[in-house]
């Protein structure tokens, strides 16, 4: 194996494979974990994806980002000053690195030193009260004047009354689209305000119009930059309760505002206090509990794991449980005989793991655990097989480490 | 000692001298079942009284309530539909009984079968917003008609729409003064409303004016008669407040409807949410914890042991942790040389003990527990003891077991 410099950042060339590989189809963050920890580097991996997902089951060709593509991005990226930042590199924000399904790479727009301060999410209705209104610009100014960075979604109501009310100590926007499709329309006017002192982050490719879909998955990048998220006005079955339980699975505090019974703009948030969220009535309430988070510093020591690697860490333990390095399969920079021989064992073996894992699986979803001792292989040939059909848009990730089959009607 | 009939209801002499007892002065209802620990039965405290009183260094010879200011009482009450109930007879409110300082007799105007229904007390602000106020109907209402019974303290606001609002399933209203003296003027029109089907109780003589310091007294027994309080809209430092503290003291469940973090009547209620009280924003939320404990019935089992004794139970094991046959100290009905002789030696015992004791004793209240540990004497000397200081009115009970030197300023 090839010594490797100790470095941490990607070079160019490293960052423009990763961000082919995260463009590239059914790649999405776990998929992408996966592949690094299989084939040690995104060229590689991209390499490999078009027969892997052959083996997987699909029925036509995968789509790999194009170099033309990723170019494109690039290029816009720097001329609406939007820039790259990979999971693992010194400015990738420390509390995002630690949620399952992290982005491999942040398009960010703004201050880099925005994303390593300790940031509380507040997130809320768009129909909010003018009281859910001014308690929303109370709560973001008393925590910015705390040195918490606010974390929000930019939506109408309390997410933009909130980042208002934090510019000048900090804020995060947290776009569902790309960066240079901001949404929503009124939420333009406050980007370059928000950028002076905060940032705005987004996963998507640069011209991607957000759809319904992108925005719960983007609620889990608003829970997962902040220690805690504050919900304030949320009615039943809004996307500001599916922040909370985003928050709440990646272990990081919830806070809920009350409200009059009669209100069904507080119905969502008296839920969450039921289920045992903290109240939070004023800032010193989300204070109370995150003052002794911040100060024990719980996200650096991941930092420093990561001052070894040639390519930012991706601790696929999260993943998988395990370490990669103790379970190697085939490596790209591991080429010879025997290798070659051992491939093609894994490959025939991988293909049993692939049915018996296949046949077992449905549309509801099921843990990876729960999956492995269902089908009795081993984690290595689970990774495998995961891989493969996730590759050939067969399963998908649903919240936490669960997996399902895709319903051939989602196939839109 | 006498065989004693199995009967549980007094005979209208001992009720007589029950109520002589209670009205005498500084004879609460701790030092009331005491005193029948002591003595056995009322007739002998009474007797007893004056001598105890000077033992414990009163200034002045104790006012023993006379004969015919009793005979006044129960003729006014008869007169106005007044009945009295004494601690143990089977009409008595089975989870008041259970509370320290349960009253001795309580005074009820109404249905004493409303007395043995499970409750549920409804307290909150006198300044109520309509929002509060509709909360408090729809409670009140559907509590009713899950069975429960509405208690509260007929103030102005939420109190007197939770009563309005359970009239035809029932409720209970707690006068802070007596039955003849109905506080306040705006509750005087809903009295009969409420004896139709609920009841009307007061611990305090019949004619009693209700000043300041009664009403956090009276709010122990709206909650003490509940299994839980629900507490909807009360500012800081309330007195509905107060009603959730007993409650809590008196092991009930706390409920309390939350309120926006802009409102000041939310305050109270919201910081008992942050304390750990039981959100209530609809009907089930007290159901789903009060009918599991309903189902399990608590209180009934008290009633059983109540069954053998000539006067009702008075269970001093809830006040000094022995049950008074473990410890007899002289009774009135044991007499003889051998007796007197021990009498003689006690009472020197008791004063020595009541000097340590008092000497501990000042403003700020200490557990009876503590007392006895910094005293260095028996539960027995310090039960005697505590009887003889508080007739002479030198101690008072503060909150649960706590006794503090009465402040001679606190003598008006």
């Amino acid at each position: 194996m090839t010594k490797r410099p100790a470095s941490v950042r990607l070079t160019d060339d490293q960052r423009f494979d990763w961000l082919r590989l995260i463009r590239s189809e059914n790649v999405g963050p776990r998929t992408f974990l996966a592949l690094m920890g299989k084939f040690g580097a995104a060229g590689a991996a991209l390499d490999a994806l078009p027969e892997l997902a052959r083996r997987g089951g699909a029925s036509r060709p995968i789509r790999v980002a194009s170099v033309e593509e990723v170019e494109r991005e690039i290029a816009l990226a720097q001329k609406i000053g939007v820039r790259f930042i990979a999971l693992g590199e010194p400015g990738y924000p420390p509390a995002l690195r630690q949620i399952d399904s992290a982005p491999p790479v942040l398009a960010l727009r703004g201050r880099e030193e925005a994303l390593q301060q300790p940031a509380v999410a507040i997130v809320g209705a768009r129909n909010a009260s003018a009281a859910g209104l001014t308690f929303a610009d109370r709560l973001a100014r008393g925590l910015g004047q705390a040195g918490y960075v606010v974390v929000s979604g930019l939506a109408r109501g309390i997410d933009q009354r909130a980042h208002f009310a934090a510019l000048e100590t900090g804020t995060i926007g947290v776009l569902a689209g790309g960066c240079a499709r901001p949404y929503p329309p009124e939420a333009v006017a406050l980007l370059p305000r928000i950028a002076e002192f905060g940032a705005i982050v987004s996963e998507m490719p640069i011209e991607w119009e957000p759809r319904g879909r992108d925005f719960p998955r983007r609620n889990r990048l608003v829970s997962g930059l902040a220690l805690g998220t504050t919900v304030i006005e949320a009615a039943r079955g809004s996307g500001s309760l599916i922040t909370a339980r985003f928050a709440a699975e990646q272990n990081r505090e919830v806070f809920a505002a009350p409200g009059s019974p009669l209100d069904p703009r507080a119905e969502g948030t008296n839920d969450l206090l039921r289920q045992g969220a903290n109240l939070c009535a004023r800032v010193e309430d989300v204070l109370a509990v995150l003052d002794p988070i911040r100060a024990r510093d719980p996200f650096s020591r991941f930092e420093e794991a990561a001052r070894d690697r040639s390519e930012p860490a991706w601790d696929e333990r999260t993943l998988f449980g395990v370490d990669p390095d103790e379970a190697p399969l085939a490596r790209a920079d591991d080429e010879g005989d025997e290798a070659s021989t051992r491939d093609v064992r894994l490959e025939a073996d991988s293909q049993a793991a692939r049915r018996r894992i296949e046949a077992l699986l449905g549309p509801a979803p099921v843990s990876i655990d729960d999956l492995a001792r269902a089908a009795e292989v081993s984690v290595r040939e689970i990774r495998t097989a995961l891989i493969e059909l996730e590759l050939a848009g067969r399963v998908e990730y649903q919240g936490g480490d669960r997996v399902a089959l895709v319903a051939p009607s989602a196939e839109d």
